[in-house]
């Protein structure tokens, strides 16, 4: 019977290029795999075009065919080796009933903050498949639209990353509300926090179950904590989701990343949270990385996003050397250390991924 | 005759207060000493008084008497172990020909950035007593006011922090420009940070001769690089810097401090650069810290800015929790991690100054 279930499925076991699942869990690979954050967006020109037929980019991130046709776009330009699914990680927050808009130039806000003790206290869990139903739908489509090409990344914000917008109200660059809730009642911010840990697993389990094959958390401002307090408020709390997911799907294992920008300090921490990768900002030495936790999880990085920016020839160089740093064998997916700047020149997007194809065969033979 | 000039000059020996020097240089002290980056600022009421009478922020740093008037301000408030020399980073930029000014809301901005070889090989060092006397003769009405109450800290911004600014044009949070010119040209980006090097030596040099009785170099965004372009771009030309200074002054050290904010990857490479101290951000643990590099170096830090957006108690109890992470013993000079926000009430700044001297006092017995 599982046999013959899985051979109707779009079964994981059939992806034609299983590169990126091996990787992060440290198998053996032909050449390293990469695939770029914000892979989608707005450097493509095509990205620009579906999005102003969609109208804002919330419109276009609640509209699944949409959805579907920009997670798509990237990999129809690069031979890279993993689609993400296109959303924002407001949406969580937005289905707790925020209020979720996006002002040109300022970035995402809410209509309703949280800050007291009742707002925080009001929040609930939402169901993934009612109040996220477009986010499930985009994956169902996303991964019908693959046919095995790709595997299929899913993620989500962090507790503590969804908690500052939500307490904030919007983009921050001091924090000064998040951090005065911090410090001053804990017993509210550890509240908010296991809320939307809750909402964090319920959210990545219903993507597991509508067809995401490996998971990512975005823990975008967990490097904006003091090492105590990153333990505390954004390390427990995704250790916490990591230990309640699904971690097989179609009979093979969904690996979970977990990148905290700016969280170089602490990666010893981070390895033992449960996750089978470490996503590296650029300021980590690859090789340094891999020294310290690379017995225990796949790394995912780490090329400074601005390389981009220089010309293919200088990309290509930057990519032997982070190839170079990591060394031999299993466990590296190549990436950006963070997302795609929007005024980056698709060519050297394109250069980057041929140059890792390339440049990374030499480390995967005789091992 | 050493001896008869050393009596009469305002001389560091004479200083009421040289916790701070002492502390810099890893001697023994009765308390821990505090300063805080930005203690002259927004915050303060009679700040914005003053700042208000000058007329812009670019005003008050050309005016020596406002200067030192704000320089003063908090130091009639609270018992701090330290003054700082009120100015901006970017009056060395400024005086090579930039034409600095500051847009409300949007920070500072140059009139001509600096992007084409024409423009950098155009550059110039400036003559500090020249082009940046408004600076020196504020350093030397400073130093006439504090009458040797506590000792002046002069400084300056990093090679690499001005560059960003002379290359962007004014702030970023991309450095598309900056790390373009860095990845593509590296030579034209070592010609213009050499030529900054020679700039801030000068500038550092002459404010010492001017009064200061410390130094502090300002590494705003080495932290936005890689490890290995780190080391390249901006520590080495630190290094260069702090390896021409003048070290003594009034027959007594010059302690010079490096600041390198989101450092904490790289500290026993910024330990090894010449400074006596390095300044810590609030990522790090300092009880960390110090058992990496605090036996070649004095430790400045490092509570998160935020934590006093917190009640005076909680402010307190992070105060004992830095304390006890450092340690019994000397080389801790208590600071922010990074400057002390606009918003935050002046009480809560009493509160921790009150609590550095209070709490610290056992750890200083029998040392």
């Amino acid at each position: 019977m599982s046999t013959s279930s899985s051979k109707k499925s779009t079964s994981a076991n059939n992806l034609k290029n299983d590169r990126l699942l091996r990787a992060l869990l440290r198998e053996p690979v032909d050449r390293t795999p990469i695939w770029v954050m914000r892979q989608a967006g707005r450097y493509l020109p095509e990205y620009r075009a579906t999005r102003s037929q969609a109208g804002s980019f919330l419109d276009l991130c609640h509209n699944p065919e949409l959805a579907c046709e920009v997670t798509m776009q990237p990999l129809e330009r690069f031979p890279l080796d993993a689609a993400i699914l296109f959303s924002d990680i407001l949406t969580v927050p937005d289905a707790m009933g925020l209020g979720l808009y996006f002002t040109e130039g300022e970035g995402p806000r809410f209509k309703h903050p949280v800050r007291s003790e009742q707002d925080i206290k009001r929040l609930a869990v939402p169901d993934p498949e009612q109040d996220l139903g477009y986010v499930m739908d985009a994956v169902r489509l996303i991964r019908r639209e693959l046919g095995g090409r790709v595997p299929l990344i899913g993620f989500s914000g962090s507790p503590w990353t969804l908690a500052t917008y939500m307490v904030e109200g919007g983009s921050t660059k001091v924090f000064a509300n998040t951090k005065g809730l911090l410090f001053d009642r804990p017993d509210l911010m550890h509240h908010l926090l296991n809320t939307l840990a809750d909402a964090v697993t319920a959210y990545l389990t219903a993507q597991v179950a509508a067809g995401a094959q490996s998971l990512m958390i975005f823990d975008t401002w967990g490097g904006m904590l003091s090492a105590r307090d990153y333990q505390e408020f954004s390390l427990q709390y995704m250790e916490k989701i990591i230990s309640n997911l699904p971690r097989e799907a179609d009979g093979r294992r969904v690996p979970v990343v977990v990148f905290t920008k700016g969280g170089g300090l602490w990666l010893e921490a981070i390895a033992n949270c449960g996750c089978d990768a470490v996503g590296l900002d650029w300021t980590v030495d690859i090789g340094d990385a891999r020294q310290r936790i690379g017995d225990r999880v796949a790394l995912q990085g780490n090329m400074d996003p601005c390389v981009l920016y220089a010309s293919p020839e200088r990309i290509r160089t930057e990519v032997a050397y982070i190839l170079e740093r990591y060394g031999k064998g299993n466990g590296h997916v190549f990436n950006l250390g963070h997302g795609i700047h929007p005024g980056i020149n698709p060519e050297h997007t394109a250069a980057l991924v041929e140059a890792v194809h390339e440049l990374s065969i030499p480390y995967h033979q005789n091992n």
